[in-house]
């Protein structure tokens, strides 16, 4: 193409690099540090584990700088030793919605089946498989569960934070004591004193998130502590390159034998082109809790006896136990392949409280992560993330003056305070499932008062929706409204009929799923996902019903009432998803109203030429339905189409409405 | 999970980054670099275009180190101005076979359709769209043709250059000079003088790779010329975001209205939010080629007429015809939105040599990319990336001792020549096309010596294998044996039945489609191609027969004979990729020869559980048969199951054998 004539914008130049999260508009005065003073933050962030990392890059690319945010972590690098290994679908449509899951799809190693192997008849067999079955079971846009090394994980999340953040995370430095101060600064009450190599300083900050684990200084500080109850069963686990001649060695497997339990995670592949492995194991006996386990306070003797029991825990130990339970087959790490291993004991605990206030009843300092729970594997870092992706929008709104104005003194952050009403929910049915599912699988199978394992396949399969993530339904608060419809008959029938929500049907509370659908404007085949970026937006999706062409139709009217309603808010904030079902002739622009090319010209689908997706969402296309889909990815409220008060009532507890000249 | 025990190795540490391509392994002595006489590389690539940075990255993911291996530019910094911006189907698996798509999917466009609008009979309307058929038809793993601006494209290549390469590209860095002189050093015979900021240094290497563009330096030095026609349409180019109400503005459109030809090309999304739209706009009237375009000695007279229409062409007069073509659409760019513009002459002129020989015949000096044809829009740089690709696994095999020893004295480099006779074919497809293409577009639909419209369609479908790269089929050479087949009738029949190649029949010389398969170890559902990536790896593909689970079946002679020739040639140059059909019953590790697991426990997939992979290739259940997969992904040849002495003697001519002890 040879080109005699050539003319370009500065701003080409710019279109080289990947593409920003577009930040989220700020009404709130700007935050300007006073330097001459005190050092002084918006939001302080303690710890870069998953939970950390997920909330300061939630906040940079929502728009916080490295000026109103900081995130400092004890430790002098990124994270090598992390424990955690497993990656929920949930998890996964996240990073997903951030731009950063490719890394994990295609390196980490994809669970796709679970085999159950117990006791056999046989006595030449000793065990056997029973069963296969899906990892992942409920409908997923993710349908395994994927597992790579933390640290990994971590370091995903780092690279791209510092696309948004230049200093990053503060290292090597770590909290001495947190307090509220409001006599000395009322608008940056939290007061911090943190120590970096050794040398102090004190800064002030409006709000701070703890995320420093299980040991949490700020958690102290706070005088919360985690109450429940401690098992006693003992676990190692080890990460190794396994030689054996078992042929499940991919798949992940729980192995019930009489020699004991052990439950197999196949891991990613490394750069000698071998695979890892993972292997938790019962190991026989109990033993009690370590004394920093322990709550203030509460139970601190300990028997000499535990102490040594637990000391005795080897590698070897752990190994020779696998080898045990997984006979007649052989399995043993292949040389110098022992890649980590540990011991640990199953304990569920919850922190009551998540929340700090001050005197006026503002939420300044949260707990997220490992700090507000611990629980045993395979469940963990993601709750943890999810608490910051729970978080990181409400303080943002609250901070960028998004959030509505308090409605009275006893309420002064009521969309803060949904994060421990929403989280500690999750946190609770996470202990008891946790608790459930770890007592049956350290229980024997067959054993004379254990569980049959039809029964531990039903309560696997039950607790799916749990372990994906993708099960996961928020209390009703003024975030998710939900017996309301039953009162506004009036309006008309319930636009959403069905109930199971695992499969799609649209519940507040619960995560929108992803769909298929093809764009109108360009014939693109989209996952509705991708057009629900995490960028701190609401959406209103418009289920619009099959009398779209016709003028002055329900659907027209809702689509011309919501774009109204749309701009009573801070521009930009709330975003139109307008779906029509299968519809009686083909059709172009001009057939429907002029706010649809206006509003979403690229974020209106046919519903029905790819997946059915009115069927799946629970909605008759006769009548359509108006659906808040909230920052995080959660149904908030479901409406009639000719409803939009309902959807106005919603939205303006959420955000605060602004008039435009 | 309250950790008490923990112990990690130091290797661990290093699983937080992402993972490297393993290089390939080098026979021949190690490359050292006498620091104290001349500077000397192994190979010099010339140019940083989509061209030389493919190329310079795929050498260094096969191994070859800074010492070794140079790339410069003459340009200060990436490539911000590239015209370019269509990836086709084939080329984004190649990227994905990189890990390098994932922003092109995610952040290019995806054009999935393509509008015919013409003229209309009803005089209201002027233009009409006639029919909308699918970018990409025949099958393929990407349905989509993605338009990205090409600075964007070269910085993803760069950016993962630069995990392997320390120096990346040594920009601000013309060529003055190369020639060939083995006289002063037969191994290091080509010698090129560089200038870097105005100073010249003269530098030696094996091998030099002239990929610097249509007025390549390189391609002048070695006295080569590129042949052919030049057509007299100019075409005008514009990126802008549109204001407008024709209603396909996001489709891939071909417009031929009364008022002349319009190509409008969807582009990505930018940081304002909004779209950019590509223009084709044809210009009336012809013009003279301009005179860096004439080849060396052709055609030099030159109409002063000819320039003065050249120099009368603005972006006003191109956005005019546009609009008039357009009519009763409007149509024009935002304010202040017009992101680039130029404007081109049609032109096919390829290079009938693309490689130079020293005098012992060993290829020299080769040319990739736009310096070795040039065509008009939409092909160029694919097909230059794709030129890279050919060559980069030929000439890491010569530079690391894999290929075979010469065969005599006439045919010192017969895998290097393989570049030339492949890769000019292509070239000569591409200008064939593109001349037929182009010459139809920038004529008028409906005119009275015109095409009909129906013939426009069925030129674009008809090369739509071309347009998408899933269609390229490489000559018959010893990299692509087709024939023979028939005369081995005696061996049994031939194993692939069918000719529909583009749809995957197995055809040596074309690309393998991808398939999505159930692996067996793990239950993961994999696509092959993500199987078979661009480590620069031949495999050998068993499509094993339902008789695989009998003792001593073809299917299990065959793989134990598939074992014993690998294991004749350098470790890990060959992988092994193993599937079965629909079998009678179902099977465990035990039941397949031992080898299987050994060799591919990962790479033994059911064929038949998800995609029917036997059916789309072509081959037979009941009759197996055997595949070698170039490392470029090409079909190299086809045999009969019980024909392994076929296979090997392909791989023989392919790669150098060796002796194990």
């Amino acid at each position: 193409m040879p080109v005699f004539t050539e003319t370009s914008s500065s701003s080409r130049d710019l279109r080289v690099l990947p593409s920003f999260a577009p930040p989220l508009p700020r009404l709130a005065a700007p935050f300007e540090r006073n330097d001459k003073n005190e050092e002084k933050y918006e939001v302080i962030v303690v710890g870069a584990g998953p939970a950390g990392l997920m909330l300061s890059l939630l906040l940079s690319r929502y728009g916080l700088s490295d000026t109103s945010l900081l995130c400092i972590d004890a430790k002098p690098s990124t994270l090598k030793s992390g424990q955690a290994d497993g990656v929920q679908p949930r998890t996964l449509e996240v990073f997903k919605s951030l731009g950063i899951s490719t890394e994990i799809e295609e390196e980490g190693c994809q669970m796709w089946q679970f085999a159950f192997w117990n006791p056999s008849s046989d006595p030449n067999k000793v065990i056997e498989r029973t069963s296969v079955v899906p990892e992942v079971i409920p409908p997923a846009r993710f349908r395994y569960e994927a597992t790579i090394h933390q640290g990994r994980i971590e370091r995903i999340m780092e690279t791209d934070l510092l696309r948004y953040s230049e200093r990053g995370i503060v290292r090597d430095t770590k909290v001495v004591d947190v307090k509220i101060d409001e006599e000395g600064d009322a608008e940056f009450p939290v007061l911090i004193t943190m120590a970096t190599n050794g040398v102090e300083k004190t800064v002030r900050t409006k709000h701070l998130v703890g995320a420093d684990g299980a040991h949490s200084v700020v958690r102290q500080c706070m005088g919360l502590r985690l109450e429940g109850e401690s098992l006693d069963h003992i676990w190692g686990v080890v990460d190794m390159v396994a030689e054996t001649d078992f042929p499940d060695i991919r798949r992940r497997c729980g192995i019930h034998s009489p020699a004991g339990s052990v439950m197999i995670i196949p891991r990613e592949r490394i750069s000698t082109g071998e695979y890892l492995t993972r292997l938790y194991v019962q190991v026989p006996g109990d033993v009690a809790p370590e004394s920093d386990q322990i709550p203030n306070g509460a139970e601190s003797i300990k028997s000499e006896d535990a102490r040594q029991r637990r000391s005795k825990i080897t590698l070897e130990g752990i190994l020779k136990q696998a080898a045990d339970a997984i006979k007649p087959y052989s399995l043993r790490p292949k040389e110098n392949a022992v890649d980590w291993w540990a011991a640990y004991q199953i304990g569920q605990r919850v922190s009551p409280e998540f929340i700090v206030n001050d005197s006026k009843g503002i939420a300044r300092v949260f707990i997220a992560g490992d700090v507000r729970k611990q629980v045993s594997a395979g469940q963990g870092m993601n709750v943890s993330m999810m608490d910051s992706y729970n978080l990181a929008w409400k303080l943002m709104y609250q901070i960028n003056g998004l959030a509505p104005e308090p409605a009275g003194p006893n309420s002064p952050s009521p969309l803060l305070d949904t994060y421990q009403t929403e989280r500690h929910e999750i946190a609770q049915q996470l202990i008891d499932f946790d608790r459930k599912f770890s007592t049956m699988f350290s229980g024997q199978m067959g054993a004379t008062e254990g569980l049959t394992e039809e029964e531990f396949q039903q309560a696997f399969k039950l607790g799916n929706g749990f372990t994906s993530g993708c099960g996961v339904e928020y209390p009703e608060n003024m975030l998710v409204i939900r017996d309301e419809l039953d009162d506004i008959k009036s309006k008309g029938p319930n636009p959403v009929t069905g109930t199971d929500y695992i499969s799609g049907i649209l519940r507040p509370g619960r995560r929108l799923l992803n769909v298929r659908l093809l764009r109108h404007a360009d014939g693109w085949e989209r996952d509705i996902h991708d057009d629900m970026l995490s960028t701190g937006r609401f959406r209103i999706m418009c289920l619009t019903s099959t009398d779209l062409l016709d003028r002055n139709s329900i659907s027209a009217k809702a689509l011309e009432a919501v774009t109204l309603l749309e701009a009573q808010f801070p521009k930009s904030i709330i975003e139109q998803i307008i779906l029509h079902p299968r519809l009686h002739r083909s059709f172009e622009w001009d057939d429907v109203p002029t706010c649809v090319k206006q509003q979403a010209e690229m974020r209106f689908y046919d519903g029905s030429a790819l997946d059915d997706a009115y069927s799946i969402y629970g909605v008759d296309p006769a009548q359509g339905a108006l659906v808040v889909v909230r920052p995080d990815g959660y149904v908030g409220i479901v409406a009639c189409l000719s409803d939009v008060q309902r959807v106005g009532r919603y939205l303006k507890q959420c955000i605060r409405t602004v008039s435009h000249n």
